[in-house]
């Protein structure tokens, strides 16, 4: 018999695993609150939809349309006001596709990443895949949950790349754009990449969310349609890369996906031009937000730091388990409500991340479940 | 400045360039005619493009849809009589997708693949990425352009896994069943992974397609939405994998995609109940090709084995290039015909791929300019 290859001895990405949990608990019961996932509960726009319907579905330029490209760019222009062009814009299969193309364009077998615990476990399986070595830089409440030059330094000295992520997942932090410009120049002084992982930018709860852009050419930035702009099983992302990048970037993804889905590119075209439902979106989660975090600190979690965007809390139940992969578990048993244990994110074994991403009448159900579940524990 | 990672410096998938030119050219003359690449013009059946604006656009399961596993696996069972089961079905992220998933599942860095020239040049570009060594298996016209034991044997001694392509990209040539049964047989017996790449069954001019999953329980079959069902742009392909690869691949696939797009998904799953334009496209390649044949012949062109299926011919041009990326640009720069220069497939710098795809009167016009331009050169 031939013999699997170790590399993919890597974590499964648990989450997924609760998701399909959690249909099955739908199934049976009914009753599932999904908690759980990343993924708004939306319904697109009729544009959106018309835009798919309309679509041509070949194949589309490696690097995806260049009228997306060249729209992809102008959001950031405008959003950011700085000086993006069409040519430094990738069009990925998600961010996911972006990042295995970044990854091998960007590093060899053996070389370091930097990664924050906690932080997208995505970022280190993929990596491991991939024969990078993962330095995990760990971050905590003190810091914001965010990194910083001295941390990259003292945790991953040897890193030739290092990831960024604001607002983080899972804990909804925003770096603030002084910090980031720290890390911008430190990164450009020691010849660091820095992916400046911007997926959930559009999803903040008041602090200004700076683009790494603004601060380095040399800096990486990763975006996505599935997060403000809600369009998940799509499967559309993007980079925005130095001028050095783009051709290495676009080879790797020539011949490892062909080119992003086709029907999803021209449906993401439509979706800049009609924000307005999206916008509605981004203030339920402000509210949600309310309605959680003072549930979830009765029931006796912790959130040192609340979110300052995302649609995630990274909340904290040492005072309620020691085994947060056995406490969703026996919560979804017991309420219907999936919930995502922390040991996807980080080594800690106590923490939960609860998503704010459905409607409000769902989590406050949701949060009666767990309250009167933990209450009678 | 940070540093590129060789492992991007894999060469180009030069056929997606070239579409490039061939889009640029179109916008500026208006006469392009795509020979180039394996995309099928198709017009999707409504019920298709119905259930594609009714879908779901959410992350489905990692291994994709359960009803699209069930319905690939059905297919494959009423197709080929074998014991296919839905378990054994991972949707994919076009077949690209698949491959990557399981060349990391399959090969560690350092591990040695068997690939064929003339073949698809994402193989080994794909492999190469992943630090995959390449030994290529060369087979010619005496070969039917096809791998045997014997030839994987002495050019690929230590090879880990070996591809079988069939009906083969760019060739054609379809392997006979009983060829196929000892090369399944072989690989069993040396534990080395048979990944056959069926993504062109459905498309035969006459001879039988076998499944490599009717000769072994460990082979691994690669499927995609792309050729027979035409729906390139949509991203979908699937693995038929050994249980042992299925959690593997699965693991893999969770981190480095999260999920195959959720909308080709649900436009595959209607694909498969309505066949019948897909069956007249397929009819149209059988008709383009009595009619390319003796064209490409009186051109200069030599096709010493003609294709037993898929849509491209491979021809060999020496009488009239040694440089067949020049021919080809000189082509399409004055003509507007748009061919794959034979270098991305092979290392013979005299052939050329022409697809079957198009019109059976853009084929012939396309072929008519390239007579005249020929004649005049």
């Amino acid at each position: 018999m031939a013999q699997v290859s170790p590399r993919s001895q890597i974590e499964p990405f648990r989450v997924m695993d609760i998701v399909g949990l959690a249909h099955e608990r739908q199934r049976t019961h009914g009753d599932a609150i999904m908690l759980c996932v990343g993924q708004p509960a939306a319904v697109l726009p009729d544009s959106v939809a018309r835009a798919a319907a309309n679509a041509d579905h070949g194949y589309t330029p490696v690097a995806g349309l260049p009228e997306l490209r060249e729209r992809i760019a102008r959001w950031h222009r405008e959003t950011y006001g700085v000086d993006t062009r069409a040519d430094n814009v990738v069009v990925t299969t998600g961010s996911s596709g972006g990042l295995v193309a970044l990854f091998v364009a960007c590093l060899s077998a053996g070389d370091h990443i930097a990664i924050t615990d906690p932080g997208y476990p995505a970022y280190r399986n993929t990596a491991k895949a991939l024969d990078v070595a993962v330095d995990i830089v760990p971050v905590g409440p003190e810091d914001h949950y965010q990194p910083s030059p001295e941390l990259f330094e003292r945790f991953a000295p040897q890193a030739r790349a290092a990831i960024v992520t604001s607002p983080a997942n899972p804990t909804g932090t925003i770096i603030a754009p002084e910090q980031l410009g720290r890390l911008c120049r430190w990164a450009e002084e020691k010849d660091v990449w820095l992916i400046s992982d911007e997926i959930y930018h559009g999803l903040s709860f008041g602090p200004e969310t700076a683009t790494a852009r603004s601060f380095s050419q040399s800096a990486i930035v990763v975006g996505s349609m599935s997060k403000y702009f809600t369009m998940t099983g799509w499967r559309v992302g993007w980079l925005i890369l130095p001028d050095e990048l783009v051709e290495p970037v676009k080879n790797v993804q020539g011949n490892l996906a062909l080119c992003p889905p086709a029907v999803g590119q021209y449906a993401a075209l439509a979706a800049f031009d009609d924000t307005a439902s999206f916008d509605e979106l981004a203030a339920r989660y402000a509210t949600n937000l309310e309605v959680a975090l003072p549930a979830l600190e009765k029931m006796g979690f912790s959130v040192p730091v609340a979110p300052d965007g995302s649609f995630y809390i990274w909340a904290d139940g040492a005072q309620l388990t020691n085994d947060s992969q056995k406490f969703c578990a026996d919560l979804l048993d017991a309420t219907g409500v999936a919930l995502a244990p922390g040991v996807d994110f980080s080594a800690s074994r106590t923490h939960v991340r609860l998503s704010l991403c459905g409607r409000t009448e769902d989590l406050v159900a949701a949060l009666e479940r767990m309250q009167e579940w933990i209450k009678n524990s």
